[in-house]
Protein backbone atom coordinates (compact mmCIF):
# COMPACT_ATOMS: atom_id res chain seq x y z
CA UNK A 1 0.00 0.00 0.00
CA UNK A 2 1.21 3.80 0.15
CA UNK A 3 -0.47 6.72 1.95
CA UNK A 4 0.75 10.34 0.08
CA UNK A 5 -1.09 13.54 0.33
CA UNK A 6 -0.67 17.24 -1.29
CA UNK A 7 -2.11 19.75 0.77
CA UNK A 8 -2.57 23.67 -1.04
CA UNK A 9 -3.06 26.27 1.39
CA UNK A 10 -2.82 30.09 0.74
CA UNK A 11 0.86 29.67 2.37
CA UNK A 12 1.35 26.96 -0.25
CA UNK A 13 2.29 23.79 -0.30
CA UNK A 14 2.84 20.41 1.82
CA UNK A 15 3.75 17.04 0.74
CA UNK A 16 4.25 14.34 2.54
CA UNK A 17 4.42 10.51 1.54
CA UNK A 18 5.44 7.18 2.82
CA UNK A 19 7.71 4.97 1.06
CA UNK A 20 6.53 1.35 1.85
CA UNK A 21 5.25 -1.02 -0.68
CA UNK A 22 3.83 -4.61 -0.76
CA UNK A 23 3.62 -7.46 -3.09
CA UNK A 24 1.46 -9.49 -0.59
CA UNK A 25 2.36 -8.82 2.84
CA UNK A 26 5.16 -11.11 3.18
CA UNK A 27 6.97 -8.79 0.33
CA UNK A 28 7.43 -6.00 1.73
CA UNK A 29 10.17 -3.35 0.34
CA UNK A 30 11.31 0.34 0.96
CA UNK A 31 10.53 2.75 -2.55
CA UNK A 32 10.42 6.44 -2.71
CA UNK A 33 7.18 7.68 -3.84
CA UNK A 34 7.86 11.43 -3.65
CA UNK A 35 9.79 12.89 -6.53
CA UNK A 36 11.05 16.55 -6.81
CA UNK A 37 12.52 19.29 -9.76
CA UNK A 38 13.48 22.22 -8.69
CA UNK A 39 14.76 25.59 -10.40
CA UNK A 40 15.05 27.64 -7.50
CA UNK A 41 12.84 30.94 -8.40
CA UNK A 42 12.01 29.55 -11.49
CA UNK A 43 9.89 26.48 -11.02
CA UNK A 44 9.46 23.71 -7.98
CA UNK A 45 7.54 20.65 -8.96
CA UNK A 46 6.96 17.64 -6.69
CA UNK A 47 5.01 14.50 -7.67
CA UNK A 48 4.02 11.75 -5.55
CA UNK A 49 3.04 8.20 -6.74
CA UNK A 50 0.37 4.97 -5.55
CA UNK A 51 -0.53 2.13 -8.04
CA UNK A 52 1.52 -0.81 -9.24
CA UNK A 53 5.03 0.16 -8.91
CA UNK A 54 6.44 -0.83 -11.90
CA UNK A 55 3.85 1.48 -13.67
CA UNK A 56 4.68 4.14 -11.51
CA UNK A 57 8.40 3.86 -11.74
CA UNK A 58 8.17 3.35 -16.05
CA UNK A 59 5.90 7.27 -15.48
CA UNK A 60 9.00 8.97 -13.60
CA UNK A 61 11.64 7.27 -15.84
CA UNK A 62 9.44 8.86 -18.77
CA UNK A 63 9.74 12.18 -17.52
CA UNK A 64 13.51 12.00 -16.45
CA UNK A 65 13.82 10.67 -20.17
CA UNK A 66 12.41 13.19 -21.85
CA UNK A 67 14.24 15.87 -19.43
CA UNK A 68 17.59 14.54 -20.54
CA UNK A 69 16.06 14.43 -24.64
CA UNK A 70 15.65 18.29 -24.30
CA UNK A 71 18.73 18.65 -23.20
CA UNK A 72 20.63 17.02 -25.64
CA UNK A 73 18.90 19.18 -28.04
CA UNK A 74 15.36 17.21 -28.83
CA UNK A 75 12.24 18.98 -29.32
CA UNK A 76 10.39 17.10 -26.41
CA UNK A 77 7.85 18.75 -24.31
CA UNK A 78 9.08 18.59 -20.57
CA UNK A 79 8.26 19.38 -17.17
CA UNK A 80 11.18 21.66 -16.65
CA UNK A 81 9.82 23.57 -19.51
CA UNK A 82 6.35 23.48 -19.73
CA UNK A 83 4.88 27.20 -19.33
CA UNK A 84 2.07 26.17 -16.57
CA UNK A 85 1.76 23.93 -13.94
CA UNK A 86 -1.59 22.56 -15.68
CA UNK A 87 0.57 21.46 -18.71
CA UNK A 88 2.81 20.00 -16.38
CA UNK A 89 0.22 17.67 -15.15
CA UNK A 90 -0.45 17.34 -18.95
CA UNK A 91 2.55 16.19 -19.65
CA UNK A 92 2.45 13.37 -16.68
CA UNK A 93 -1.23 12.36 -17.67
CA UNK A 94 0.16 11.57 -21.26
CA UNK A 95 3.40 9.54 -19.65
CA UNK A 96 0.72 8.00 -17.88
CA UNK A 97 -1.57 6.73 -20.65
CA UNK A 98 1.50 5.94 -23.05
CA UNK A 99 2.78 3.55 -20.02
CA UNK A 100 -0.68 2.29 -18.87
CA UNK A 101 -1.42 1.55 -23.05
CA UNK A 102 1.90 -0.38 -22.72
CA UNK A 103 1.26 -2.93 -19.76
CA UNK A 104 -2.58 -2.74 -19.49
CA UNK A 105 -3.97 -5.97 -21.31
CA UNK A 106 -0.76 -7.82 -19.91
CA UNK A 107 -0.86 -7.31 -16.46
CA UNK A 108 -5.23 -7.65 -16.62
CA UNK A 109 -4.61 -11.12 -18.21
CA UNK A 110 -1.54 -11.94 -15.40
CA UNK A 111 -4.16 -11.13 -12.53
CA UNK A 112 -2.21 -8.08 -11.26
CA UNK A 113 -3.15 -4.07 -10.36
CA UNK A 114 -3.35 -2.13 -13.82
CA UNK A 115 -4.25 0.77 -11.73
CA UNK A 116 -2.01 3.70 -10.78
CA UNK A 117 -2.52 7.92 -9.80
CA UNK A 118 0.14 10.47 -9.31
CA UNK A 119 -0.02 14.00 -7.55
CA UNK A 120 1.17 16.60 -9.50
CA UNK A 121 1.76 19.87 -7.77
CA UNK A 122 4.26 22.68 -7.64
CA UNK A 123 4.63 26.40 -8.81
CA UNK A 124 6.25 28.10 -11.26
CA UNK A 125 6.77 31.87 -11.48
CA UNK A 126 4.14 33.83 -12.91
CA UNK A 127 1.87 31.37 -11.93
CA UNK A 128 -0.22 30.28 -8.45
CA UNK A 129 0.68 27.20 -6.52
CA UNK A 130 -1.26 23.84 -7.93
CA UNK A 131 -1.95 20.84 -7.08
CA UNK A 132 -3.49 18.20 -9.34
CA UNK A 133 -4.52 14.60 -9.18
CA UNK A 134 -3.72 12.45 -12.32
CA UNK A 135 -5.60 9.36 -12.79
CA UNK A 136 -4.28 6.23 -14.82
CA UNK A 137 -6.47 7.09 -17.63
CA UNK A 138 -4.34 10.18 -18.03
CA UNK A 139 -6.90 12.26 -16.97
CA UNK A 140 -6.79 14.81 -14.51
CA UNK A 141 -8.91 17.12 -11.94
CA UNK A 142 -7.44 20.12 -9.59
CA UNK A 143 -7.93 20.91 -5.85
CA UNK A 144 -10.02 24.41 -5.27
CA UNK A 145 -10.92 26.05 -2.52
CA UNK A 146 -13.71 23.34 -1.56
CA UNK A 147 -11.62 20.21 -1.92
CA UNK A 148 -7.89 21.85 -0.90
CA UNK A 149 -5.90 18.61 -0.40
CA UNK A 150 -5.79 15.15 -2.18
CA UNK A 151 -4.69 11.87 -0.55
CA UNK A 152 -3.36 8.63 -2.81
CA UNK A 153 -3.43 5.09 -1.67
CA UNK A 154 -4.86 4.40 1.72
CA UNK A 155 -6.62 7.98 2.54
CA UNK A 156 -9.18 6.75 5.05
CA UNK A 157 -7.33 6.61 8.18
CA UNK A 158 -5.76 10.35 7.53
CA UNK A 159 -8.61 11.64 5.99
CA UNK A 160 -10.75 13.09 9.17
CA UNK A 161 -7.96 15.21 10.08
CA UNK A 162 -7.74 17.12 7.19
CA UNK A 163 -11.21 17.29 6.86
CA UNK A 164 -11.17 18.57 10.10
CA UNK A 165 -8.58 21.37 10.05
CA UNK A 166 -7.37 22.06 6.09
CA UNK A 167 -9.29 25.06 4.20
CA UNK A 168 -7.46 27.33 2.00
CA UNK A 169 -7.27 29.91 5.09
CA UNK A 170 -5.42 27.13 7.05
CA UNK A 171 -2.09 28.49 7.59
CA UNK A 172 0.77 26.86 6.06
CA UNK A 173 2.55 25.52 9.46
CA UNK A 174 -0.47 24.21 10.64
CA UNK A 175 -1.30 22.55 7.10
CA UNK A 176 2.10 20.99 8.00
CA UNK A 177 1.12 19.64 11.61
CA UNK A 178 -1.89 18.16 9.92
CA UNK A 179 -0.06 16.30 7.88
CA UNK A 180 2.12 14.82 10.16
CA UNK A 181 -1.23 13.89 12.02
CA UNK A 182 -2.63 12.47 9.16
CA UNK A 183 0.24 10.59 8.15
CA UNK A 184 0.69 9.58 11.73
CA UNK A 185 -2.97 7.98 12.42
CA UNK A 186 -2.23 5.94 8.81
CA UNK A 187 0.99 4.75 10.17
CA UNK A 188 -0.46 3.15 13.45
CA UNK A 189 -3.44 1.34 11.38
CA UNK A 190 -2.12 0.09 8.50
CA UNK A 191 0.88 -1.46 8.49
CA UNK A 192 1.47 -1.47 4.91
CA UNK A 193 1.70 1.95 5.23
CA UNK A 194 5.78 2.64 6.57
CA UNK A 195 8.30 4.89 7.49
CA UNK A 196 10.43 6.30 6.36
CA UNK A 197 9.06 9.40 5.18
CA UNK A 198 9.55 11.94 2.11
CA UNK A 199 8.13 15.56 3.19
CA UNK A 200 8.35 18.52 1.59
CA UNK A 201 6.94 22.18 1.28
CA UNK A 202 6.97 24.67 -0.54
CA UNK A 203 5.93 28.36 0.39
CA UNK A 204 3.36 30.56 -2.43
CA UNK A 205 5.45 32.70 -4.25
CA UNK A 206 9.06 30.82 -4.04
CA UNK A 207 9.27 28.64 -6.71
CA UNK A 208 11.58 26.52 -4.58
CA UNK A 209 11.60 23.87 -2.10
CA UNK A 210 10.86 25.44 1.55
CA UNK A 211 11.65 22.14 3.18
CA UNK A 212 12.42 18.88 1.54
CA UNK A 213 13.67 15.79 3.91
CA UNK A 214 13.50 12.36 4.81
CA UNK A 215 12.29 11.74 7.85
CA UNK A 216 13.68 8.53 9.58
CA UNK A 217 11.47 6.05 12.25
CA UNK A 218 13.59 8.07 14.73
CA UNK A 219 12.77 11.77 13.93
CA UNK A 220 12.44 13.78 16.95
CA UNK A 221 10.06 15.88 15.46
CA UNK A 222 7.53 13.57 14.08
CA UNK A 223 8.01 11.22 16.99
CA UNK A 224 7.08 14.66 19.35
CA UNK A 225 3.95 14.91 17.52
CA UNK A 226 2.67 11.90 17.28
CA UNK A 227 3.59 11.10 21.07
CA UNK A 228 1.21 14.75 22.14
CA UNK A 229 -1.35 13.86 19.69
CA UNK A 230 -1.84 10.42 21.04
CA UNK A 231 -2.21 11.95 24.51
CA UNK A 232 -4.26 14.82 23.60
CA UNK A 233 -6.31 12.01 21.96
CA UNK A 234 -6.86 10.73 25.19
CA UNK A 235 -7.35 13.22 27.27
CA UNK A 236 -9.82 14.57 25.08
CA UNK A 237 -11.87 11.19 25.43
CA UNK A 238 -11.09 11.14 29.30
CA UNK A 239 -13.21 14.73 29.61
CA UNK A 240 -16.00 13.92 27.19
CA UNK A 241 -19.78 13.07 29.39
CA UNK A 242 -20.20 9.83 30.19
CA UNK A 243 -23.01 8.14 28.30
CA UNK A 244 -26.57 7.37 30.29
CA UNK A 245 -26.69 4.22 31.10
CA UNK A 246 -30.31 3.86 31.71
CA UNK B 1 -22.65 0.15 3.75
CA UNK B 2 -22.83 -0.35 7.37
CA UNK B 3 -21.01 -0.01 10.01
CA UNK B 4 -21.94 -2.17 13.20
CA UNK B 5 -19.16 -2.70 16.39
CA UNK B 6 -19.48 -4.79 19.27
CA UNK B 7 -16.89 -4.07 22.44
CA UNK B 8 -16.22 -6.60 25.29
CA UNK B 9 -14.93 -4.81 28.60
CA UNK B 10 -14.89 -6.66 32.11
CA UNK B 11 -18.20 -4.48 32.49
CA UNK B 12 -20.00 -6.27 29.94
CA UNK B 13 -21.22 -6.30 26.30
CA UNK B 14 -21.33 -2.74 23.87
CA UNK B 15 -23.29 -2.71 20.56
CA UNK B 16 -23.64 0.14 17.67
CA UNK B 17 -24.66 0.04 14.80
CA UNK B 18 -26.21 2.09 11.87
CA UNK B 19 -29.67 1.80 9.77
CA UNK B 20 -28.52 3.19 6.10
CA UNK B 21 -28.11 0.56 3.04
CA UNK B 22 -27.44 1.13 -0.21
CA UNK B 23 -27.67 -0.23 -3.82
CA UNK B 24 -25.54 2.03 -5.28
CA UNK B 25 -25.42 5.66 -3.91
CA UNK B 26 -28.36 6.18 -5.69
CA UNK B 27 -30.75 3.60 -4.21
CA UNK B 28 -29.83 4.44 -0.07
CA UNK B 29 -32.56 3.20 2.55
CA UNK B 30 -33.30 2.12 6.20
CA UNK B 31 -32.99 -0.84 7.39
CA UNK B 32 -32.30 -2.34 11.27
CA UNK B 33 -29.06 -4.49 11.43
CA UNK B 34 -29.14 -4.86 15.21
CA UNK B 35 -31.70 -7.11 16.23
CA UNK B 36 -31.58 -8.97 19.75
CA UNK B 37 -33.93 -11.79 21.77
CA UNK B 38 -33.93 -11.66 26.08
CA UNK B 39 -35.02 -14.04 28.41
CA UNK B 40 -34.54 -11.46 31.42
CA UNK B 41 -32.23 -12.72 33.79
CA UNK B 42 -31.35 -15.36 31.72
CA UNK B 43 -30.27 -14.63 28.38
CA UNK B 44 -29.70 -11.63 26.09
CA UNK B 45 -28.42 -12.00 22.87
CA UNK B 46 -27.55 -9.35 19.90
CA UNK B 47 -26.86 -9.87 16.66
CA UNK B 48 -25.34 -6.89 14.59
CA UNK B 49 -25.60 -7.49 10.40
CA UNK B 50 -23.47 -6.53 7.36
CA UNK B 51 -23.08 -7.60 3.97
CA UNK B 52 -25.54 -8.21 1.44
CA UNK B 53 -28.95 -7.34 3.27
CA UNK B 54 -31.23 -10.26 1.17
CA UNK B 55 -28.37 -12.48 2.85
CA UNK B 56 -28.53 -11.32 6.18
CA UNK B 57 -32.56 -10.87 6.75
CA UNK B 58 -32.70 -14.67 5.53
CA UNK B 59 -30.44 -15.39 8.43
CA UNK B 60 -32.46 -13.77 10.87
CA UNK B 61 -35.59 -14.93 9.33
CA UNK B 62 -34.44 -18.36 9.72
CA UNK B 63 -33.57 -17.97 13.38
CA UNK B 64 -37.03 -16.80 13.89
CA UNK B 65 -38.74 -19.60 12.30
CA UNK B 66 -36.22 -21.83 14.26
CA UNK B 67 -37.83 -20.34 17.72
CA UNK B 68 -41.11 -20.36 16.31
CA UNK B 69 -41.13 -24.19 15.17
CA UNK B 70 -39.41 -25.19 18.72
CA UNK B 71 -42.51 -23.48 20.34
CA UNK B 72 -44.80 -25.08 18.62
CA UNK B 73 -43.19 -28.22 19.77
CA UNK B 74 -40.27 -29.17 16.54
CA UNK B 75 -37.02 -30.54 17.90
CA UNK B 76 -34.86 -27.86 16.31
CA UNK B 77 -31.73 -26.01 17.72
CA UNK B 78 -32.89 -22.28 18.58
CA UNK B 79 -30.92 -19.81 20.14
CA UNK B 80 -33.15 -19.52 22.81
CA UNK B 81 -32.49 -23.19 24.20
CA UNK B 82 -28.75 -22.85 23.61
CA UNK B 83 -26.70 -23.84 26.56
CA UNK B 84 -24.16 -21.62 25.77
CA UNK B 85 -22.73 -18.50 23.56
CA UNK B 86 -20.72 -20.66 21.74
CA UNK B 87 -23.74 -22.63 20.76
CA UNK B 88 -25.45 -19.97 19.94
CA UNK B 89 -22.63 -18.63 17.02
CA UNK B 90 -22.77 -22.46 16.19
CA UNK B 91 -26.54 -21.72 15.18
CA UNK B 92 -26.25 -18.55 13.43
CA UNK B 93 -23.29 -20.10 11.58
CA UNK B 94 -25.67 -22.92 10.48
CA UNK B 95 -28.31 -20.43 9.05
CA UNK B 96 -25.42 -18.45 7.72
CA UNK B 97 -24.31 -21.60 5.78
CA UNK B 98 -27.86 -22.70 4.57
CA UNK B 99 -28.49 -19.33 3.08
CA UNK B 100 -25.42 -18.56 0.85
CA UNK B 101 -25.33 -22.35 -0.07
CA UNK B 102 -28.77 -21.50 -1.57
CA UNK B 103 -27.70 -18.16 -3.14
CA UNK B 104 -24.12 -17.99 -3.87
CA UNK B 105 -24.00 -19.48 -7.38
CA UNK B 106 -26.86 -17.37 -8.67
CA UNK B 107 -25.83 -13.90 -6.68
CA UNK B 108 -22.18 -14.53 -8.71
CA UNK B 109 -23.54 -14.88 -12.06
CA UNK B 110 -25.19 -11.57 -11.56
CA UNK B 111 -21.98 -10.31 -10.69
CA UNK B 112 -23.93 -9.15 -7.37
CA UNK B 113 -22.09 -9.71 -3.72
CA UNK B 114 -22.37 -12.99 -1.99
CA UNK B 115 -20.76 -11.67 1.19
CA UNK B 116 -22.25 -11.29 4.79
CA UNK B 117 -21.03 -11.47 8.27
CA UNK B 118 -22.42 -10.96 11.73
CA UNK B 119 -21.85 -10.06 15.35
CA UNK B 120 -23.09 -12.86 17.52
CA UNK B 121 -22.74 -11.59 21.12
CA UNK B 122 -24.90 -11.86 24.32
CA UNK B 123 -24.91 -13.59 27.40
CA UNK B 124 -26.58 -16.59 29.13
CA UNK B 125 -26.81 -17.19 32.79
CA UNK B 126 -24.11 -19.56 34.41
CA UNK B 127 -21.97 -18.25 31.04
CA UNK B 128 -19.21 -15.09 30.67
CA UNK B 129 -20.40 -12.31 28.21
CA UNK B 130 -18.78 -13.25 24.54
CA UNK B 131 -18.48 -11.91 21.76
CA UNK B 132 -18.72 -13.72 18.15
CA UNK B 133 -17.98 -12.76 14.69
CA UNK B 134 -19.76 -15.37 12.10
CA UNK B 135 -18.18 -15.37 8.57
CA UNK B 136 -20.46 -15.68 5.51
CA UNK B 137 -19.02 -19.69 5.86
CA UNK B 138 -20.69 -20.35 8.62
CA UNK B 139 -17.10 -20.43 10.76
CA UNK B 140 -16.74 -17.94 13.48
CA UNK B 141 -13.57 -16.33 15.57
CA UNK B 142 -14.00 -15.21 19.52
CA UNK B 143 -12.70 -11.61 20.52
CA UNK B 144 -10.45 -12.45 22.92
CA UNK B 145 -8.15 -9.83 25.56
CA UNK B 146 -5.95 -9.44 22.69
CA UNK B 147 -8.69 -7.43 20.32
CA UNK B 148 -11.78 -7.37 22.56
CA UNK B 149 -13.75 -5.64 20.05
CA UNK B 150 -14.99 -6.73 16.44
CA UNK B 151 -16.64 -3.97 13.65
CA UNK B 152 -18.24 -4.95 10.47
CA UNK B 153 -18.92 -2.74 7.54
CA UNK B 154 -16.68 -0.02 7.16
CA UNK B 155 -14.83 -0.11 9.60
CA UNK B 156 -11.89 2.07 9.18
CA UNK B 157 -12.66 5.48 10.17
CA UNK B 158 -13.86 4.39 13.52
CA UNK B 159 -10.98 1.83 14.20
CA UNK B 160 -8.10 4.27 15.82
CA UNK B 161 -10.42 5.32 19.05
CA UNK B 162 -11.11 1.70 19.66
CA UNK B 163 -7.34 0.72 19.07
CA UNK B 164 -6.86 3.85 21.63
CA UNK B 165 -8.94 2.91 23.99
CA UNK B 166 -10.70 -0.36 24.08
CA UNK B 167 -8.81 -2.76 26.23
CA UNK B 168 -10.73 -5.64 28.74
CA UNK B 169 -10.04 -3.04 31.35
CA UNK B 170 -11.65 -0.46 30.05
CA UNK B 171 -14.70 0.58 32.43
CA UNK B 172 -18.18 -0.19 30.39
CA UNK B 173 -18.79 3.71 30.64
CA UNK B 174 -15.90 4.75 28.49
CA UNK B 175 -16.71 1.45 26.69
CA UNK B 176 -19.68 3.38 25.68
CA UNK B 177 -18.32 6.64 24.98
CA UNK B 178 -16.18 5.20 22.64
CA UNK B 179 -18.85 3.88 20.47
CA UNK B 180 -20.33 6.61 20.26
CA UNK B 181 -16.88 8.54 19.37
CA UNK B 182 -16.30 5.69 16.70
CA UNK B 183 -19.48 5.87 14.76
CA UNK B 184 -19.38 9.24 15.02
CA UNK B 185 -16.07 9.43 13.14
CA UNK B 186 -17.22 7.27 10.71
CA UNK B 187 -20.83 8.70 10.14
CA UNK B 188 -18.42 11.86 9.23
CA UNK B 189 -16.36 10.26 6.66
CA UNK B 190 -18.76 7.92 5.05
CA UNK B 191 -22.33 9.15 3.12
CA UNK B 192 -23.03 5.05 3.34
CA UNK B 193 -23.53 5.12 6.76
CA UNK B 194 -26.26 6.72 8.27
CA UNK B 195 -28.68 7.39 11.63
CA UNK B 196 -30.51 6.35 13.23
CA UNK B 197 -28.57 4.13 15.13
CA UNK B 198 -29.14 1.20 17.13
CA UNK B 199 -27.45 1.04 20.55
CA UNK B 200 -27.62 -1.52 23.17
CA UNK B 201 -25.64 -2.72 26.32
CA UNK B 202 -25.17 -5.71 28.68
CA UNK B 203 -23.52 -5.19 31.94
CA UNK B 204 -21.81 -8.34 32.80
CA UNK B 205 -23.59 -10.84 34.90
CA UNK B 206 -27.20 -9.41 34.24
CA UNK B 207 -28.24 -11.43 31.58
CA UNK B 208 -30.58 -8.60 30.32
CA UNK B 209 -30.43 -5.52 27.73
CA UNK B 210 -29.30 -2.51 30.36
CA UNK B 211 -29.74 0.10 27.27
CA UNK B 212 -31.48 -0.41 24.09
CA UNK B 213 -32.62 1.51 22.23
CA UNK B 214 -32.82 3.99 18.74
CA UNK B 215 -30.40 7.13 18.34
CA UNK B 216 -31.97 9.94 16.36
CA UNK B 217 -30.26 12.17 14.33
CA UNK B 218 -31.53 15.07 16.71
CA UNK B 219 -30.82 12.48 20.05
CA UNK B 220 -29.37 15.42 22.69
CA UNK B 221 -26.65 12.66 24.11
CA UNK B 222 -25.20 11.88 20.61
CA UNK B 223 -24.93 15.54 19.56
CA UNK B 224 -23.52 16.75 22.64
CA UNK B 225 -20.72 14.08 22.67
CA UNK B 226 -20.29 14.61 18.80
CA UNK B 227 -19.79 18.95 19.10
CA UNK B 228 -17.23 18.32 22.33
CA UNK B 229 -15.37 15.55 20.60
CA UNK B 230 -15.20 17.95 17.66
CA UNK B 231 -14.03 20.56 19.55
CA UNK B 232 -11.23 18.46 21.40
CA UNK B 233 -9.85 17.42 18.48
CA UNK B 234 -9.50 21.24 17.19
CA UNK B 235 -7.70 22.16 20.50
CA UNK B 236 -5.64 19.36 21.01
CA UNK B 237 -4.77 20.15 17.44
CA UNK B 238 -3.87 23.62 18.12
CA UNK B 239 -1.88 23.03 21.35
CA UNK B 240 0.61 20.33 19.23
CA UNK B 241 3.76 22.04 18.92
CA UNK B 242 4.68 23.19 14.96
CA UNK B 243 6.30 21.74 12.79
CA UNK B 244 10.06 23.25 11.85
CA UNK B 245 10.24 24.85 8.50
CA UNK B 246 14.08 25.06 7.64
Amino acid sequence: MTYCMGLKVSGGLVMLADTRTNAGVDNVSRFRKMFTWEVPGERAICLMTAGNLSLTQEVVTRIEDAIEAAEAGEEVPTILDAPTMFRVAEIVGGHMRETLANHREALIEQGAGADASVIVTGQRAGGEPRLFLVYAAGNFIEATDDTPYFQIGEHKYGKPILDRVITPETPLAAAMKAAFVSMDSTLRSNLSVGMPLDFAVIRAGECRFAVRRRIEPDDAEFSRISRMWSEALRAAFEALPGVDET
